[in-house]
């Protein structure tokens, strides 16, 4: 039996989920946007999806405007509000998706500024408050982080932003907090919101931003009228159901989910301590999700760790999936962010959970940890 | 039972498609980013997509890049390549995705020239010579046009590019013509495609574009290292396998298909001959594709005979369906572009055809259209 703990890098689709995508590129494979009824009964369809979505944030659906995933939400965002002389912040351990586009943005002139995180993966206020100038345009700030699991305190950030500045707003990258924590656009003061689907147990190549009503920026994808102009592309709509589906079973469990996994994780943490020289990078009190155990095993390369573990079908990853190969030989910036040093560095872990996750399953990865440990500090000598 | 004729908006999945995107969802739902084992029983996967798509347009498996679809693929390209000072070639009646991008490209200083085409839908290709001067980065031709169906000579256009200068490169959008004419980039000199896989019965939200080995542009959206860094974002599997199987059904078939929808569209102009003042946009002879009958009813408005067509179940197009619920007003541009009068603008009439459609259903169609018409006609009057 596998046992997947890498829920973060991309989760295994609810099979009601697989069923709706199915039964949508049957019922609904028509173009939004043809004139015929085929087409209007896809448009209304998708006003379902629309209305539903929005509901999990409390905004509006006309500011709901569907993407193909998260890389795509955080990039749309960005590029499409950014100019040449704009001031824009951001912290150093966002996701890859944002990092690098900064590096685009530097070069077209675009001033940043990158706020640290402390030992916990929390960005200061005060940092914040400081680096705000009549210039910036935009703070982007991830709701959780994915490789540590930090969560920031965005209603706090949110209101912040809006005491200092009319002019700045806020966008936040909520890809691994979407469906696990409160989102309230309104109270939380948030300008742009991105979700991707695929780490809800929806489909992939889909997700969604949120732009709140009366804010002008540029399409990525420009073209047709889709999407009021702001994301042209026939609308996948059979992706869009799918989506739908994934986020109704996951807001109706939401709490009951949070929990289990508290529980899951609490009792990773415990039997952990049962294995020497580690250190657990996001523990269970303070800022950090319950669905992320990042873990350090000293005197140990992660890589190999992994690939000891997934000969015993245990599946779980070094830094976050779409940059494992590349920050494999660099080790994570993120985890470095957090001031760890070199020998937590090259070890850590992220075990990351869903609701198909057991203490049994717990069990058998403490079980096989400790043999490879064993092993590997053994040879190490 | 309803008799779909728009299948250059979109087209129904085929029912192996649908399955192999649900197997799809449930045997690779991993990132294929990641480092174990489900990740790179995933990565394994992806490469035969990609090899067997690359061998669909006679490229090297390196050089396919997946996307969200037709419209993601023409503004990567586009935004990609273009530079402020850089000189870029295209026609008039290309699609929103390009046109409009080209609008966003001039606004930041690159230098457009815009080809025309005459009433046959094609460019000149000493226009085209004339045009390209030692500034020109890139020439971008549509294959078959969506509205018309208007084929140009893609091969003559490539050697002639070549031959006039070592700098300009050729993208051609085939969203249009992918798995109905043939395409051999080497051959036909083309250095970028764009393809989108719902206009082969494929999944919606998921295409691909070719880009020749060795030529450097900037990805549109950044971030992970998925697709070598140019297309960021975790990879959509399930979808580019629903595409893959969706292009190896077409290609199985691509002669038969031909011949069944050349007989059609033959068959269709037949009959049409039945009504009285109408105009053949996209004849059966002349570079037009079999694909796609374009048809003007003179003393009719478009959208109203496409509503008393659709109340009989049979569903066409008036212009390009993403920007249908716009052109209506203004009437076509592509249809302009091709120099037809006020009266052939405003009621042309577009049937677009799949392997699924019969000349029973034509049958249907010219029964409903000459009521319609009677009808039309006659309360005009
Ligand atoms: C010629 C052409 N190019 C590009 C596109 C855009 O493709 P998509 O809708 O998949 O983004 C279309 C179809 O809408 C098209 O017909
Ligand atoms: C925090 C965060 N932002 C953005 C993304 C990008 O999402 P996607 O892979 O759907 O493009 C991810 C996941 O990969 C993520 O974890």
């Amino acid at each position: 039996m596998d046992i997947y703990f890498d829920n973060s890098a991309t989760t295994k689709p609810y099979e009601e989920v697989i069923k709706a995508v199915g039964d949508g590129m049957r019922e609904y494979f028509g173009n939004p946007s043809s004139l015929h009824k085929i087409g209007i009964k896809c448009e209304k369809r998708l006003t379902e999806c629309r209305e539903y979505i929005s509901s999990t944030i409390k905004s509006d659906k006309d500011e709901i405007y569907f993407t193909s995933g998260g890389s795509e939400g955080n990039n749309f965002i960005l590029k499409g509000l950014l100019k040449p002389g704009h001031h824009f912040i951001t912290t150093s351990f966002e996701h890859g998706s944002i990092i690098n586009t900064c590096k685009e943005l530097e070069d077209k002139g675009v001033k940043i500024t990158y706020l640290d995180v402390d030992q916990y993966g929390n960005i200061s206020l005060e940092d914040l408050e400081e680096a705000i100038t009549k210039d910036t345009v935009l703070v982007s700030i991830m709701y959780v982080n994915n490789e540590m699991g930090a969560i920031q305190n965005i209603e706090e950030i949110g209101k912040l932003i809006k005491e200092k500045s009319t002019r700045a707003r806020l966008h936040v990258d909520a890809v691994q907090a979407y469906g696990k924590f409160d989102i309230n656009v309104k109270k939380m003061n948030i300008d742009f919101l991105t979700v991707a689907g695929h780490k809800i147990h929806g489909p992939k190549g889909v997700g969604f931003c949120y732009i709140k009503k009366g804010i002008v920026l540029n399409p990525l994808v420009s073209g047709g009228e889709q999407e009021k102009g702001l994301r042209a592309g026939t609308v996948d709509l059979p992706s869009i159901i799918g989506l739908q589906k994934a986020a109704q079973i996951t807001f109706d469990h939401k709490d009951e989910t949070y929990k289990k996994v508290y529980e899951l994780k609490k009792y990773m943490i415990e039997r952990l301590k049962e294995i020497d020289d580690i250190r657990i990078n996001s523990p269970l009190e303070g800022n950090f999700s319950p669905y992320i155990l990042n873990v350090s095993f000293r005197g140990v390369r992660s890589e190999v760790l992994l690939h000891l573990l997934e000969e015993q079908n245990i599946y779980v990853a070094t830094g976050s999936a779409c940059s494992s190969k590349v920050s494999m030989s660099k080790g994570s910036y993120v985890i470095k962010a957090l001031g760890l040093n070199a020998k937590e560095i090259e070890s850590a872990i992220r075990f990351s959970f869903s609701y198909e996750n057991t203490k049994e399953e717990v069990d058998k990865a403490i079980e096989v940890l400790k043999g490879s440990l064993i092993f590997l500090r053994r040879v190490r000598r």
